[in-house]
């Protein structure tokens, strides 16, 4: 408890002399080099993942862990340690991620916790919660209540298509299932002052309660109580979270209320930001058109924004380039190759012959088009299986299978 | 809308000279000379109730208006004429009253708006719902959940035992009911600031978010939203809360947000304050065991508790008495016969011997005791009637009668 709090405190002031970012739940503000990392887990108080628990996943699951863990792209955790040997001990633990259904469709950065939450999933056996945070949309944007509601069963359809286990997965409206998470709500609420949600979260005295009040709302799914049929009565199951950084604040408080309720901490993996066509200074947005590929966009309009916007870290000119090799730190479309190109031995030969002024950025950027248009052209064939009937039944609150 | 935010601005800072008093819905401090209501009127900006209002009243509604309101009881109100016109027009409204649940049974002051609300819901065949703020009592009191909910359960059967019409009346817990409740509450938090509540309630940092975002919850019943099944798909139906004025600031929040949504203004009957046995300067509180009385109380303990605790008027000797008569402006067993005993010329009666010092104390006292007792033994052998069955019809979503 006293770590986390720290952590909130400390991130909230960084140390005189370092890059100044500022990382919230709703804005990303890297400093000048980019997003710093190894700041954010200092300042967090979280731990990275390192070969060892790698490894021991790997054990413990029979089966080789997601290449985003091996390139730390997912990179940090808490209690990640503590819930294998929970699970080796026979303790299950589920699984519990989210989605702020502010537009009609995903991008590609939205599929990142999708896709490894997936594979803990498939690795673990587990049950898996998702929460569309209608409700959260609707008090930060300018959504009316119905269209932030329409936006989650349309995003749900999305999801569905990344290819969950149905018997296994229940998926979530905030706005609809409210009546079943409310106690949970109303417990975090009671142990959560105003004074820690304004250090936490930086709220201001012009925002709404409802968003004052918002951080239980995200919090209690990481208490099984929230999920008394999904989760079959088993109000004491431990609870893992894969999510993006930037939402540890309300897991930090989360885990700050757990003991005084009785209730598990949550542990969690975090992920690194994705980041947008333009360069890597900020995650890609749902609200810029093209700072971002969506799942709707066909191949062509994929080519387009790869060889418009993709920043590229070619050199200037063909000498200067064939001279020093492109900047891969800051190459868009060799970081996205690097989420997207599940082959090491192509990504390996990219960097070497790239990095080296050997291959142009033209020829990456092709590559890129060619693997997210892939991607993309199989997303929506499973996108257009998604019928109402099925997504029906991924919100439907029954028991899952475990 | 303006005239509401001044009135809110107005109460926070009483003018200089004034005698001070701090009205909120958790406190009632009076001045030295009890609660000053002309200056709550002033300061809250409502209206006087007057005789005109009342004689429209009765020729509306074909029936007498309850004695409370000719004795100005019931004193206070906001847009009650505008209600009338509406009724009158063929629009009828809905009754919205509501109760927090911290102790398990009811006292003579919890009374007053129920029996109020029962004339009302006759004189003009309207619906009702009652909300049991258990959410509430959950994030104030020292009481857990299902202590809080269950106490919700209890007083409701109270409340039934009082004599509502189950064809028109819903009574709910706020925790059970949230998931129909909840569109509404977040309609409501979206438009409400925090600068907002801190001002209308003196909210302060330390307090829970809990907190700070339950007056959405207590506001939301106040527009027909909420109530899509009880009443009938009408959302635009105006709504009337009888309550004690201290509820005032949740009321005058909810009408300044009401035309940002979309929503009627709520009217409000406001009561003056149901004193406590040991004088006129506080409410009753359920929290002090011998400042109430409880309607589970036996005929012998409300002879004990009216002859040792309640405040008299009455000269401090014989003599003086006699001479003087007894003061029945701060007399607790007059001001309590001035509500429970409806019978105009024995009251009568009583303020003029008591009033001039032929007619002692004790006998006041003995006929507030018979009063009460007569009162209480009724209510006991309805609420002896109040099965689990009535408990749960009145309790189900279902669509009322109207």
């Amino acid at each position: 408890m006293a770590e986390d709090a720290a952590a909130v405190a400390a991130a909230a002031a960084p140390a005189e002399g370092e890059s100044s970012q500022n990382i919230t739940p709703w804005d990303v503000e890297a400093g000048d080099d980019g997003v710093d990392y190894e700041k954010l887990v200092r300042d967090f108080g979280s731990s990275h993942i390192d070969d060892d628990l790698l490894d021991r996943m790997e054990r413990v699951t029979g089966k080789k862990v997601h290449h985003w863990l091996r390139k730390k792209i997912f990179f940090s955790h808490r209690d990640l340690g503590e819930m294998l040997d929970l699970y080796e001990a026979g303790k299950p633990f589920y699984l519990y991620t989210g989605r702020g259904p502010s537009s009609g469709s995903l991008h590609f950065g939205h599929l990142l916790p999708f896709l490894f939450t997936k594979y803990l999933q498939e690795a673990f056996d587990v049950p898996l919660v998702i929460q569309l945070t209608d409700d959260e949309k609707f008090l930060w944007k300018d959504l009316t209540l119905e269209e932030a509601n329409y936006l989650a069963y349309e995003n749900a359809k999305d999801i569905i298509a990344v290819g969950f286990d149905p018997k296994k997965t229940f998926i979530f409206s905030n706005i609809d299932y409210m009546g079943h998470l409310y106690e949970t709500v109303l417990r975090i609420q009671k142990k959560v002052t105003l004074n820690q949600v304004k250090g936490a979260f930086g709220m201001t005295e012009s925002m709404s309660i409802g968003q004052h009040s918002f951080p239980a709302i995200q919090a209690a799914p990481s208490f099984s109580s929230a999920f008394a049929i999904p989760l079959r009565g088993q109000t004491d199951l431990p609870c893992l979270i894969p999510c993006a950084i930037d939402q540890d604040p309300y897991f930090r408080v989360t885990r700050d209320v757990a003991p005084r309720l009785g209730f598990r901490k949550p542990g969690l993996i975090h992920s690194k930001f994705f980041p947008a066509l333009q360069g890597a200074q900020t995650k890609m947005s749902a609200s810029s058109e093209t700072s971002s590929i969506f799942l709707t966009d066909t191949p062509d309009i994929i080519k387009t924004k790869v060889m418009k916007y993709a920043f590229s870290g070619g050199g200037e000119t063909l000498e200067e380039h064939r001279k020093n090799g492109a900047n891969l730190e800051v190459d868009i479309s060799y970081q996205w190759l690097r989420f997207f190109l599940d082959d090491d031995e192509k990504l390996e030969h990219i960097a070497e012959e790239y990095g080296s002024g050997r291959m142009m950025t033209g020829e990456v950027k092709q590559t890129l088009v060619d693997v997210l248009s892939d991607i993309v052209l199989k997303f929506q064939a499973d996108r257009a299986k998604v019928s109402d009937e099925i997504l029906a039944e991924f919100m439907s609150v029954r028991p899952l299978d475990f």
